[in-house]
């Protein structure tokens, strides 16, 4: 799929198909898309966790829902009508977890996780996956899998859409302004 | 060309063809890739300014180079060993600022930004552009041209590639973790 068309037909996808889990060969070319992706001088202060594990993705999922207050909980709970367990990481197969190493400051760790984040996206919407950006997970405490309190950047999920769900519009309005 | 090889074949390039001036409509297919991103709660806070105009990306280079101490004023003048006359902007013809419109708060700013900045990179290398990611950017004062001060949040520059230029390898040893 040509870059334009990956960015054209990617949209966020909250439903994924339960029955299917991405080959190993895409969850790892995907990583490595993310892992090419430029960084501010370099410096490559942003490292990648792939989670496959669905008891792991689960327990993130719960640690994250767990440190939302109240109205937040409130507004991923509507998820529930989407057929839903896990609000957050919408019961998706495949977590991509992108969190600052120290290498660089705030600032261009979250301008590169961003960078990273799209090449996540496109490559996977390349390879005919669906995928939804979370940034909630930027509040979660992942100690436990070895990354540092508060420097989760962003997470993505990915997986297979579930077959017949509504695909929503792409609403933009932003603003270009040309110097010519 | 697909997602997988722009990712794969796209570095930073800092000399570009001079006699070459992308047309507009590719100029345009870029920025239209760049606001079909994802953005966090799809708030849009990031606005882009299209700048083709010589004078200006000039004007704009010497703001931010007056801006820099002089450390680093010095670590750009080594610049000059390329052949350049404009040290951050690299005499690229074309430059994509990408600034805050106050839309979102700085985190998400950041990541939108990042993930905007994705989508400008692999489009263009698609369509056999070079590029170059200009974080120094961020401490220009670029107010005469409608962004509020300390608002800028990554600039692109992009032209044609210099003949004969020595193509940077993808240098990466960024970390990632699997948890099957």
């Amino acid at each position: 799929m040509s870059v334009f068309d990956a960015i054209d037909t990617r949209r966020t996808i909250r439903q994924y198909d339960q029955s299917f889990v991405p080959p190993k060969e895409h969850v790892k070319k995907i990583a490595e898309a993310a892992i090419k992706s430029p960084t501010g001088y370099n410096r490559q202060g942003v490292d990648l966790l792939v989670v496959t594990n669905k008891d792991i993705i689960n327990n993130m999922n719960d640690k994250v829902f767990d440190a939302l207050d109240e109205d937040a909980k409130n507004y991923f709970r509507t998820r529930k009508e989407l057929g839903l367990e896990k609000f957050i990481t919408c019961d998706a197969p495949v977590l991509y977890v992108l969190y600052a190493n120290g290498k660089t400051d705030d600032v261009y760790a979250r301008l590169d996780a961003g960078i990273m984040a799209e090449s996540i996206l496109l490559t996977a919407t390349s390879l005919g996956y669906a995928t939804m950006p979370i940034g909630t997970f930027m509040i979660g405490d992942l100690s436990e899998y070895g990354i540092p309190k508060d420097k989760v950047l962003l997470a993505i999920a990915m997986g297979k859409a579930r077959a017949g769900i509504e695909i929503p519009p792409c609403d933009r309005n932003t603003k270009i302004t040309y110097l010519e």
